[in-house]
C-alpha cells in the first residue's frame, strides 16, 4: 500500500486493520469499516493514546461518560489512554477509512 | 482545529506548520504549502523519522541519493531519520495539505 485510498480490502465482512508504520513508540494503522461497530461488546480501553481521523465515509464514537462524537471526512479526535470508547456507528453504504496513530 | 481541511491559514506567503499532537515520542503536524519548496537551501536532516501523507493538492520530494517521489492525494511515504530530503515542488494553484507524523 502506497496510497491510503487504494488497495481497499475486498472482503469487508469484518473491519480490517492494517499496520502502516510500527515502531517502539508509535503505530500508524489504516482501519476500514463498513457499517461495523466495535468492539463487539464492551469498550476499547487502551494502554496507548490514539489520535484518529476519518478520511472517507462517516462514523460515530461513544465514550463511557455518555459523550458521542460524529466524525465526517477530515474530522479528528484525540483519545487519551484508558479513555473507554467504542465505535457506535459507521456508514453502512460505503467504506469508512480511518487513519489511527497509537502512541505513548 | 477539529477538521484537517478547515481553518486553513489565510496567509500562505510562507508554509504553515501546526502541531496537532505533541508527546514525548510523537508529533503530529499539519503542513499547508502553496507553491513552496523547503527548506530554503540544503536538506532536511532530521533526528526523528517522519511518516507523511498528502491529503489535498500535490507535491514532490527529492532525496540526496537522486530519488524523486511525486505525491498526489492519499500518497504517503516513510522517511527514516537522517534520510536527507527536501520538498522540491508543491502545487502553486491550490493549498497542499500534508499530515506528518514525526516519531522516534
Amino acid at each position: 500500500m502506497k496510497n491510503l485510498f487504494s488497495s481497499l480490502p475486498k472482503d469487508l465482512s469484518a473491519e480490517v486493520f492494517e499496520d502502516i508504520v510500527s515502531s517502539e513508540s508509535v503505530r500508524i494503522e489504516r482501519i476500514v469499516s463498513k457499517g461495523h461497530t466495535s468492539p463487539e461488546s464492551g469498550w476499547y480501553d487502551q494502554e496507548e493514546s490514539e489520535w484518529v481521523i476519518v478520511l472517507q465515509g462517516a462514523a460515530r464514537l461513544s465514550f463511557d461518560d455518555g459523550r458521542e462524537e460524529s466524525l465526517g471526512v477530515g474530522d479528528f479526535i484525540n483519545i487519551p489512554a484508558h479513555s473507554r470508547h467504542r465505535v457506535s456507528w459507521t456508514d453502512p453504504t460505503c467504506p469508512t477509512i480511518w487513519l489511527a496513530v497509537f502512541y505513548i
